[in-house]
């Protein structure tokens, strides 16, 4: 089946000049690879006639589907529907069912309806007009020779409605789209080229309706397999048979089989056994905690932490030994073991978690250069432990203590389960 | 003085699918803008050889100078490398310097060099390297008929560093763009609509060779004054005798008049001051704790901090009342008052700050919807405390009261400072 190719063409001076991240665009392509259309480019342009122009033919001459968003305010800088109008030579009139929807919108709000939301009720002639329920610009849809091109709100929460509950909709019905099926799995402990030799073999091998991705971030790898089949069936089993494979190369190196952030596969292993955590944090300074608790219901398994930054805390707060933190220093396993002890004891939780580094940019020895961490994950039958070297950059440094403490948490977690 | 024309073009099947927001582009986008460049367009294309080169030749014949980000790791889905050699006419060819550059990269980590990582040393011929000091893949600048195309590691870390301290100095070297100037100033306290309805008559009345752009984030408006003008004293004075006005409209709503986060404004003060500071939180999770230790040289002044996301925690490491818990609730001003008077005597510090909310969602109520949160910062001599609703968005409370938190903080730091 041949693909139906969509692009996507952001209007705004505010994208090109860095004041928006284009968080649309993102959001339309997602939704529009689950529905099987496959996204050729997406385009960020500014308010300028000619240049709207220039990217709306060549998208045209590129893809099946052009879908705008932005442009269509109510004041004289948003210029996408004169802009569409040149292009499908056509010309704006009065619509009164637009009227009527605005209307409506402004029923229960304090708003006075002035001149410059009236004229939004000018739409191009020859397009035909979908109600935005959500705010006043119409989105307006434009048929030509077997193409569709698509004018919507750039205001998320309206995008999102109207590409939802009627754009979408009359593009599936429109088109038709090959079936795409996604697997994603995390992969902790491999950089991105120590992944791909280790995959090598298994990666020449896939069969040619199955395409690979490397996602790298710090300290994680996704791997995003993406199948294309007319027949679903023979497409799960395909995928399933390769992440067969998968495990069997990559072992425990695989924290979880879904595109979810690994302190939602850490919130999803302690809900599933009924466990609690609680955590000691020395150079993370409560990354790991803002983590975990980033994912709502947290409360159901994370209980607390203590940051214990000054050496102080170390010992007032989480009881470790003032002679081990003179002796072998506060980056050392001895420290490390007593504060996970020492937060799990006092926070009385099943399982705990410890780091302490050497974050940078001071603070290095020849011993213990920068980028030196020691984690400890416990429970009430295991003390895991295990120095890590990350590097010079600080922040770089804290992600990678983060994510690495989280998957040895994991190992310790599911030990737990097999006892 | 003419435009300096750039274009950006992302490189990466992830975009595409809408797996990754391209943050790349807004950041890249804002540092040109600064510096005088003006950006045409953003373009996200596939990794897809053809298209590369269509996109490339399109921001050729658009731009003065295009910049290239993604498709450069050293896997066989990222072809960056070999179009741009076929665009330019070019050949692969090993460099040493590029090899030189990974084995200092990776002397003090334990990790093999591999093949597929030694790849990377292999360049275009016709390119000139920068090297890259942040990962392996090296950057490559090319020229052609006065214009220029720079390509560059996706990884953000990366981008960055070799955009701030390569690229764009060598951009400005041989572009000549118009002189501007910044002055930026962070806003806490209004929405971007009720602060520019405060600033309409002072915007009207800016001098045509001054620029305003409103630069938002959750809890926070960054407003940036961009001025062009060849006389430079002029200009700095112009600048200055509108930010006389702004801060008789704004007061104290100005945290700083300085593009730095707000976590390096609150550092700034406590260290100037010599007072130091703990923490106890709870709906924000360590988010105020990890954003302050984010400052390298926190641990001057912050000594740690109490995540008490269980109550129970907050009564045995914070010495919460359990009958105000019961009586007031844990999201109350006597609560919070009580989680930041305890840290304050337990982690032994002059100031300390406490946060009690409801991040949702779950757990709200009528009298207590979700977005409810408390904050309370105390010095010896003075304990502020005030209640704050943040909405419906798990994330996004998150992010206002940490940062509400930390503005707090800084009226009570200079109320020290008074007295």
């Amino acid at each position: 089946m041949k693909d139906v190719l969509v692009e996507l063409i952001t209007i705004g001076d505010e994208i090109l000049i860095g004041q928006i991240v284009d968080t649309n665009s993102a959001w339309m392509a997602t939704v529009l690879n689950q529905e099987g259309f496959r996204i050729k480019q997406i385009t960020s342009v500014s308010d300028d006639t000619g240049h709207i122009l220039e990217a709306v033919d060549l998208a045209f001459n590129r893809a099946d589907v052009v879908l705008v968003t932005g442009g269509l305010g109510p004041t004289k800088d948003d210029i996408t529907k004169q802009t569409l109008c040149t292009y499908f030579n056509t010309e704006l009139v009065y619509d009164t069912s637009v009227l009527e929807n605005i209307q409506a919108l402004f029923k229960d709000r304090p708003v006075v309806l002035n001149e410059l939301t009236l004229n939004q009720a000018y739409i191009p002639k020859s397009a035909t007009i979908i109600q935005n329920k959500r705010g006043t610009a119409p989105v307006t849809w434009f048929d030509k020779d077997g193409k569709v091109l698509v004018s919507m709100p750039g205001v998320p929460s309206e995008m999102q409605w109207v590409m939802s509950h009627e754009v979408l909709p009359r593009l599936k019905a429109h088109f038709k789209t090959p079936a795409l099926m996604h697997r994603t799995v995390l992969v902790h402990g491999y950089p991105e080229s120590g992944l791909a030799m280790t995959l090598t073999d298994w990666e020449n091998n896939l069969p040619s309706w199955i395409k690979l991705a490397y996602l790298p971030s710090p300290g994680l790898v996704k791997l995003r397999l993406t199948g294309s089949l007319d027949e679903q069936e023979a497409l799960a089993a395909s995928l399933e048979h390769e992440l067969v494979s998968l495990r069997a190369i990559l072992g425990k190196a695989i924290l979880a089989e879904a595109d979810i952030p690994v302190e939602a596969v850490v919130g999803q292993a302690l809900k599933k056994r009924g466990l609690t955590l609680s955590t000691a944090e020395s150079c993370t300074g409560g990354r790991i905690a803002h983590l975990l608790t980033s994912i709502p219901g947290s409360s159901a398994y994370f209980t607390g932490s203590v940051v214990a930054y000054d050496n102080r805390i170390k010992v007032e707060a989480l009881g470790v030994d003032p002679a081990s933190l003179e002796t072998e220093g506060a980056v050392s396993q001895t420290v490390v073991e007593q504060m996970a002890a020492g937060i799990r004891q006092r926070f009385g939780t099943d399982l705990s978690l410890a780091v302490s580094g050497i974050a940078g940019p001071d603070g290095g020895s020849p011993e213990k250069p920068v980028g030196t961490v020691w984690i400890c994950a416990c429970s009430s039958t295991e003390i895991l432990s295990r120095r890590y070297q990350f590097g010079q950059h600080r922040g770089r440094t804290v992600d990678m203590a983060a994510l690495s403490a989280m998957a040895l948490l994991l190992e310790v977690i599911n030990h737990t389960n097999q006892s």
